[in-house]
């Protein structure tokens, strides 16, 4: 059991690769991630996108794994020439990145005689000193070095992967979140939600706006770990739109 | 006209939120920008989420406006108090934030006498030197201050306040991409491919596998500036899967 006291769990997620950046491909696996280690009640508190280039990503990982509990890793791990991930966490850790003899038994399985080619034993090459870690969709692994988890960038494969993550990671207590939906524009109530964070530090309120036909509405958003806190400042920018006349209600997130 | 020679103009994307980075939100911004960009020949180099805190904010604005020729922000420029972009920036540059007429004059119109309160103000506050991105959706404005564009978190805010930038960015020569899409897994073309990468080092290919009910499949993805160094390697990437026996086929993208 995670001591009340202790600060929780902190995460960065790295996403590796060019295809995100030229806006080619959505990426999805931050917010699934973000709500995988939200069950841990682990934080992300910092998101990275880099390109395909070997320095750019080893440095990222050396600045994140610095400053976070964990680094969460995606992309890059496959058998093509543009899957430079293991090289560029070899490089950030220092160490030599080779054929590890556990990825390449997990992996033979899957060819023909004659069709495990050197660049599909490229995906067995994993950097000294890493564990793997087993995914169920392709067999392919990623691996874990020290606080750094390096998980593949498609994202069924990304997911499997997370589950064998799982057990192997600190917990902290899990930030409850009740949303509530107002059917006012956000400028009406402003001065009142900030003197409601104000006199409740121990959450976080966050005022998102949308447009509905039926005319503007924002989502507000109280999360924090103590339960009891939460609910109290619920509460209060409950009774605050009751007071103005604003239509609201709660929201299942 | 850019000249051929010049370096391209390049960017980073910061998107502000906690809500990115808890996974109630997925980003859509991100895409959209480096789509947008594509067609003034800017590549989008990093990305980074950073949560709603002025330090972090201003931390990577003054990393990355160093960097790259522009940095496009998103999020955090509402009435609330969660909203503290503008303030980031100011301490990023060392300036004053201040309520800007211009933007005040914007903002006025659109409320009823008395209603244009203290919180919704706010949106006129910006950072001494920086002039105002206009917004056709909702008239609160982004602003522009040195290489940093300050745009809103909603999207379709975001994407008008684009519309305003476009004509005061630099352009370099356009990205050409072309896309293939072929029956196979990519392990078994992988050498092939890398040998045709290494002959044609002014492009970048990449591979993107994807699973199919017919079986698997990859798009095989050819980008650079040089048109006729584009259609080259895209013409010896088909060879090579004709060679192969493989079905493959051009995707429009």
């Amino acid at each position: 059991m995670p001591n009340e006291h202790d600060a929780p769990p902190t995460a960065a997620v790295l996403l590796i690769g060019d295809e995100i950046l030229s806006g080619r491909t959505q990426d999805a696996n931050l917010a699934y991630i973000a709500r995988f280690l939200a069950a841990f009640g682990i934080d992300i508190c910092e998101a990275r996108v880099v390109r395909d280039v070997e320095s750019e990503i080893a440095g990222a990982i050396n600045v994140l794994r610095e400053r976070f509990t964990y680094v969460f890793t995606t992309g890059g791990i496959g058998p093509t020439h543009d899957d430079i991930t293991a090289d560029a966490v070899g490089r950030a850790f220092g160490v030599t990145v080779d054929h590890n003899p556990e990825a390449l038994a997990l992996l033979a399985p899957r060819y023909k005689p004659g069709e495990f080619n050197e660049m599909r034993r490229r995906m067995a090459r994993i950097p000294q000193g890493a564990i793997l870690i087993r995914n169920s969709v392709s067999t392919a692994p990623g691996f874990q070095i020290a606080n750094v988890f390096v998980l593949a960038g498609v994202p069924t494969v990304m997911r499997a992967m997370l589950e064998d993550v799982g057990p192997r990671l600190s917990k902290g207590r899990v930030v409850i979140s009740r949303t509530i939906s107002a059917h006012v524009g956000e400028g009406r109530i402003a001065a009142g939600l900030a003197q409601i964070q104000h006199e409740n530090p121990s959450v976080a309120i966050g005022s998102y706006p949308y447009s509905a036909e039926t005319g503007p509405g924002v989502q507000l958003v109280t999360r924090g770990r103590e339960g009891e806190a939460v609910e109290k400042a619920t509460a209060e920018i409950e009774a605050m739109l009751r007071v103005e006349g604003i239509i609201s209600g709660r929201v299942d997130v």
